[in-house]
């Protein structure tokens, strides 16, 4: 039996003009075979394909297909099985992680998902398309605020990565509160904040960092308190002794020994020079 | 020697007009005697007396009186020192943090506000009066991103409190980013990042929090790794093994022994009905 293929998971906003540093990783790992874009999370799916059409010019992938569906029922279709047939990776795009999980979850089209995965077909995400990735993935919460208790919806994902959970956008739209809150109830799961432009790829249950931002773990383990199962509704968190690794560009996680190491390799470092 | 007196360190927008918990807990350590609120920071002071003034009302203070320094040259004068006579305490309002250590350090006022906080009497700062507690505080840095070797500009403060170095507006404004890089600097700063409408109160070596939010703890002793000092500018932090804490309404912390202690009491720990 083959490896599982890679992960590539995207904190949103990937340059797509510049260096091009994530797309860049994607096509690598595609090896010229088919790549399937899955525009699944947006409720208006227009532009997507057409954004990343142009993104991985030149970069040597194969044919280039969306996969869209308007109903669930499409995911059960032969049409949509068809356009998987052959393909070396599937790259979800942002919009809402929900839309993935209920439009495909249980169906004939993720089980296709999966059964690529697991022959080694890449699959990468970006921002909705990479919380669905987690076994519990996070849905909902406030940005830009500490987490308060009761204040966050959880649903279950495509279980692709065990044992973490991840939130995007992450400096961008301040969301370390939310993802502490995530963590806190249940430090099993290895929190995981990636950034703009920023990407975690993850090959057997090692992940290495590529980009220009950070991801950010989050480790409870070794907490020695919280407040998340006895305080009140709407009242902040508390948490002590959460242990933390900010991880840039090169440096490389080990999920289940949780032990990060330093990268020497900076490439894609750089912020991209457009606006993304 | 009678004991110095508590400083009270607010991340910014505290309730004025809800149920003023921190302003509250500034009134209780007045104690009837004179208040000078400090508009020193701002290079535009007109309204923020005015809405102090209101936002005291009723809580018991005595006399409110403002100090506001044009030119460094006020902060020489004995008119200047006219003003913290007999006061029993002062609070800093926010702007710019460079403002109060450029036209008031090393003055006759900053020798007072010293011999009154050591005498006893109590020192509040909000925003850009939080930060300039510490002995290197923070000037400038980006927000909402992860720390870029480089990018952050620091200076020396005034500082009453030792040891730590303080940001403000933490979640709401997404500085966990620039905290960490200050913290990577120097891990003998303990990071303090401090939420809207929350303060921590310090009082010998121990601090308390108290208002609708958390104040974060970053214990860079245990780091394990960081690149700070070898990776090129511009280029994302990286740092292993950092300790957080998260503390809301009623913790505690050690300062000295750098160790959290869970509250019983979660006074003021809903947000305020107004809209700060």
């Amino acid at each position: 039996m083959a490896d599982a293929g890679p992960l590539i998971i995207i904190g949103g906003h990937e340059d797509k003009e510049g260096e091009r540093v994530i797309l860049k990783a994607v096509a690598e790992r595609v090896q010229g075979r088919k790549l399937v874009i899955a525009t699944v999370a947006s409720h208006e799916p227009e532009g997507y394909f057409e954004s990343y059409r142009k993104g991985f010019e030149g970069l040597g992938v194969g044919e280039l297909v969306e996969l869209y569906v308007e109903e669930r029922s499409e995911s059960q279709s032969e049409a949509a099985l068809a356009i998987l047939e052959n393909a070396g990776g599937i790259f979800f795009s942002g919009g809402d992680q929900l839309r993935i999980s209920s439009q495909i979850g249980d169906t004939p089209v993720e089980r296709r998902i999966r059964e690529m995965h697991a022959s080694g077909a890449v699959i990468a995400g970006t921002s909705a398309g990479a919380s669905v990735m987690s076994e519990t993935m996070l849905v909902k919460g406030a940005s830009s605020e500490s987490y308060r208790i009761g204040e966050l919806h959880m649903a279950p994902g495509l279980g692709l990565v065990r044992d973490v959970i991840i939130d995007q956008h992450f400096a961008e739209r301040g969301r370390y509160g939310r993802l502490l809150g995530a963590v806190a109830h249940n430090p099993r799961l290895l929190g995981i904040g990636i950034d703009e432009n920023t990407a975690v790829v993850v090959e057997g249950r090692r992940l290495r960092v590529l980009g220009s931002g950070a991801a950010y773990v989050v480790d409870g383990e070794t907490a020695t308190h919280s407040n998340i199962a006895e305080a009140r509704s709407d009242r902040a968190l508390s948490m002590f002794d959460v242990r933390m690794h900010v991880l840039s560009s090169g440096d490389r996680f080990d999920l289940d020994a949780r032990r990060p190491s330093p990268g020497q390799d900076d490439h894609g470092a750089r912020p991209p020079k457009t606006g993304s």
